[in-house]
């Protein structure tokens, strides 16, 4: 990569990035291939082994960039109120994606690829990991300020939320139905309400 | 088929379910060929395929004997005290499978596979249908018999607590760990004070 200058690369990266979510959204896991990314990138399949030696490499960069960029949706809200935080974070989570049911499929059949493929699976569990980071600190906020109940396990209650989160997903991909979604984000509300609220 | 009785054409039909579910578990879903469950069987493929033409027959067939072998479990269950049985199915449907990891995973590879595939999709929505009407009846029946609260809408629970099972399922495939069924099961112990109690 001595070619290039470091934003010349993160430049490139990012376009590669935008090539293989939308071949991903397109082909699905099972179908992508390089020849496909490189068709929506615009350039050879020389040129995108050039960044990502093999279709690993990009599929776990995809995965870290889908997280960058749900974190930079979640740090747009403007509010530090842990109850509208935490409403906000599950809004993006639930609601969000039943305008994004292509990218609901792909991820579906990359958790289906991780136990068969470690790269992918680290960075599936780090994504994980990180949003019950966010989850976690909303609710910790909310019980240092007396928001949530001081009996509240805020790590217990994070994955709570990321399981009813997981599910909802795993429905809508299989029911083909975003009120699948919004029934979820409900439920979720019914949680915070009897659950967390003090 | 008229060459077997109705009977010897069961037992033969079982021996391949328990085949495929042997085959599938050991080489999960993409891996699984004709082959691989002949050889679990014990013939050809040919006396395969005199029962079931292609490996998507195949497959739906053992969605339905997995629904089947779950329901069998559940009627074992001898209390019809709607608590008591509402617990007996989310330990069938969240503790046991911690046992059964392979299985999980093939079925999440299903589910991944349903969005491209009408017969395995068609038959997942039946299981799932099945398995929500299972939770509904006892929670119908404990708000008829004032075990459960007279608000709880009955449909609208066994939504959430199908969510919470497929959440667990598919976290118990990323992270490997059976503590994730074990504390969704409690997830759900607590939706259930808290939601349906009387």
């Amino acid at each position: 990569m001595s070619g290039a200058s470091r934003e010349q690369r993160s430049e490139a990266e990012a376009a590669i990035m935008r090539a293989t979510y939308r071949a991903l959204c397109e082909h699905g896991y099972a179908e992508l291939t390089m020849r496909a990314i490189a068709s929506e990138y615009g350039k050879t399949t020389a040129a995108i082994h050039y960044h990502y030696e093999t279709k690993d490499d990009l599929l776990v960069a995809l995965l870290e960039y889908l997280l960058d960029r749900f974190v930079e949706r979640v740090h747009g809200v403007e509010t530090t109120a842990p109850a509208a935080r935490l409403d906000a974070l599950l809004d993006t989570l639930l609601v969000e994606v039943a305008s994004e049911r292509e990218l609901a499929v792909a991820l579906l059949e990359l958790r289906a690829v991780a136990p068969y493929d470690e790269g992918v699976r680290d960075q599936l569990v780090r994504n994980d990991e990180y949003l019950r980071y966010l989850l976690r600190t909303v609710v910790v906020d909310g019980v240092e300020r007396g928001v949530f109940d001081e009996g509240v396990d805020p790590e217990s209650a994070a994955e709570t939320l990321m399981t009813l989160v997981d599910g909802a997903r795993t429905r809508f991909v299989l029911h083909d139905d975003p009120a699948v979604l919004h029934r979820a984000r409900e439920a979720a509300d019914r949680y915070v309400a009897d659950a967390l609220d003090a």
